[in-house]
């Protein structure tokens, strides 16, 4: 079957991110749509230093500076509008869908705030326009609502999504800092913008935070209701009150249904009890709690912003349509993700071949010489030891309880290390292993 | 357009909750799906008394206690699988799937051990088996791992996807108490059965990940392979031992890829660093961490188990099959989950109209009277407090600072108090107003 052949708009951070994940993941990529999916052309500005980027890195495409080219180009499937603003890209994606193709956008104050436009002209022409990218980055949090929780009543929304704030307040309770010196230490690491309004004025929040509403009242794009309230008149000494009185400061966009009245459409500072697990999330990464009637609360996590997170989400949505485009509507999206054919036969490992870290508690004789015996049966199967832990037993008064974790291990060499140590007479009953996983 | 017509096969508390919460949500659901869905048969059984209760909950559906008619009835286009195990529901899918129905089953067990078999009949037939309630219940985990990370060569997954034992590891935690005591009082609770061992020796979590593992790979199922340990054997000792190292135990499905040699698939209890979101997911519920190579990590939360989250994901699927049937491709899924002439108008609410809590700080002079002037304003809009913390401000040696936490008021009412706050001779400056939100 033929390639499905996509316009790249835009070779900034994400557009560069697309190329590489779908250069690196083709193989992966295509036994899931069941064709491949090639980026044919790419368009970016000179001004930027992107053409050259674009023309160095992306060899076999066509790269030119002319981006309302490719939307006409009768060649291409699917364009990607990845430049971002209101102006251009909304003139190209117009054109795009004039011309009969499926647009594929990270852009949320372009959905935001000309989505009713956008989505008519694409119903239309009988054309999809995807944008799992445009909220929260990689999180498919657009799926989740529009497919996987269609069965609620979507009570409320609940989100962190904008990672430049959340970095911002994370670090400004870590550090006792004030927003200003944060803001600049964030502006030298890249996580906030020379001119950083949209991210901490609320701005961009309340774009991703009306495309949300829409989609779970099913209400039109209605940015210009939305209250914006960013995170630059928070101090310091609130977010230390906040603390002590139970609870931390998030920036959050909330939307709820108000029986009778209305929707609550809102992004500000909020102060949220610290047992949550979503004010326990750091850095840049985002998180969006929904409360659905049937399902209860479901929460989603990750990286909202950055070149590869949102490629992720960019390319889905190529998956997506090149299924949508490619088999019969029963096969659309396979059952095991991977196209029946393309199955593979790569073995399960048995337990004994695992490697991991363990928990190892032994019950000694509290004498000399205990653990030397111990230790040299760890060493003599590779096993080297990370922390160790001495406590008094419960049960026997000459017994202890040892504990020892370990450094990555092969399985079949712990259990073996296990076995000897068992044996020894200064070593009471069974031992306990847990598996360890540090989850990085 | 006619309605969708399903037969329910079983009415035990998922097929009870799907009737519920299909009634229920009727017009929302129809909104989403283009089409009405009906469940116009049920079969259930007598001897455990779940056909009495269809007859008396299910008006209007053809309730009998023969399910091989429902799936061989021409009239019907979807068949629910909700009776679970791996002999009476394997005949009965099959049967549906060769009278050319499309089939939504939540049984793990089912499609874990055969789900190699019920798939190639499907292809075959051309219809689909749909299964997001099989794994991590009302959580879309199924649809995220197969479309919305489909950019993603996935790393490993490690889930905590089973309720019962994550409900007894945490009250173990909590309590102190013993697994076989923590054991009865779920049990009592009806967190676990009377014949627990699916639960608490790993095979339910088992099931689940082989299917996971089966989408996140592209491999066959191959729940024979898969390693499952419980937490029978786990005692208290080693919870508390594991806490004073800095971690949680939790039991945990774990697949990874292992760079040319295999897959592991394993369940059992882990020790996880008690910072992770995930070490901090309580009780009965499941999360589930994807660590995809562009997204990064990405963690989805929810109910794992229960009537209703449950049936949110058979009804999910229920509704893709519907879209899958009733529009053409493009238009399969509403660009904003709703059919486009079905958006609402309900009104968005400004900001004044918000009810909500909140944290109001001010600075006043350390006198006496100045609390009882604020709380008298307070009271006079009607807003009640919650929590009090006054602290010596930073600047002013004859000021100090008040924090106030209120109870629910609404916004107008609030920003009306705290002008006139604001405007007594004791107040310094404009008070800090700061939203708090529950998030229950």
């Amino acid at each position: 079957m033929k390639p499905l052949k996509v316009g790249l708009l835009g070779f900034g951070t994400v557009g560069s991110g697309v190329w590489n994940v779908l250069q690196r993941n083709q193989g992966e990529i295509s036994r899931r749509a069941g064709r491949e999916i090639v980026i044919t052309h790419v368009a970016a500005r000179a001004a930027d230093g992107s053409l050259e980027r674009a023309r160095a890195q992306c060899g076999g495409a066509t790269v030119l500076d002319d981006a309302a080219k490719i939307v006409r180009d009768p060649e291409i499937d699917i364009v990607c509008e990845l430049i971002g603003g209101t102006t251009v890209a909304r003139t190209l994606v117009l054109e795009a869908i004039a011309h009969g193709k499926h647009v594929v956008t990270a852009n949320k104050a372009l959905l935001a705030n000309c989505g009713t436009e956008i989505f008519a002209a694409a119903h239309g022409k009988g054309v999809a326009v995807a944008f799992e990218a445009a909220v929260a980055g990689g999180i498919p949090i657009i799926k989740a609502l529009r497919e996987g929780l269609s069965a609620n009543r979507i009570e409320w929304i609940a989100g962190i999504i904008n990672g430049t704030s959340n970095f911002i307040l994370s670090t400004m309770r870590e550090t006792g800092a004030s927003f200003a010196e944060v803001l600049k230490e964030a502006q030298r690491l890249g996580y906030a913008e020379a001119d950083p309004t949209f991210d901490v004025e609320g701005i961009d929040a309340a774009h991703k935070l009306t495309i949300m509403a829409a989609i779970a009242f099913g209400i039109p794009m209605q940015f210009d209701k939305a209250y914006a309230e960013g995170i630059t008149k928070l101090t310091r000494e609130d977010i230390r009150y906040a603390e002590e009185l139970g609870y931390r400061i998030k920036l959050l966009g909330i939307t709820r249904r108000v029986e009778g009245q209305g929707i609550e459409l809102r992004v500000h500072p909020t102060l949220i009890p610290e047992k949550r697990l979503i004010a326990n999330v750091e850095g840049a990464m985002n998180a969006v709690l929904v409360k659905g009637d049937a399902v209860g609360p479901t929460l989603y996590y990750g990286a909202g912003a950055g070149s590869e997170p949102t490629a992720s989400a960019v390319i889905a949505d190529l998956v997506d349509v090149t299924r949508m485009h490619t088999a019969d509507p029963e096969h659309r999206v396979p059952h095991l993700a991977f196209q029946p054919d393309q199955l593979s036969a790569i073995p399960i490992l048995p337990i004994s071949e695992v490697y991991t870290s363990y928990y190892l508690r032994l019950r000694v004789l509290d004498q000399p010489g205990v653990l030397a015996d111990i230790t040299r049966i760890l060493a003599d199967q590779v096993i080297s030891i990370e922390a160790f832990l001495q406590r008094e037993a419960t049960h026997g008064e000459d017994e202890v309880d040892i504990t020892i974790l370990t450094h990555l291990a092969i399985e079949k060499n712990v259990q073996a290390a296990l076995a000897k140590i068992e044996a020894l007479t200064s070593v009471r009953g069974k031992g306990v292993l847990i598996r360890m996983e540090g989850l990085l």
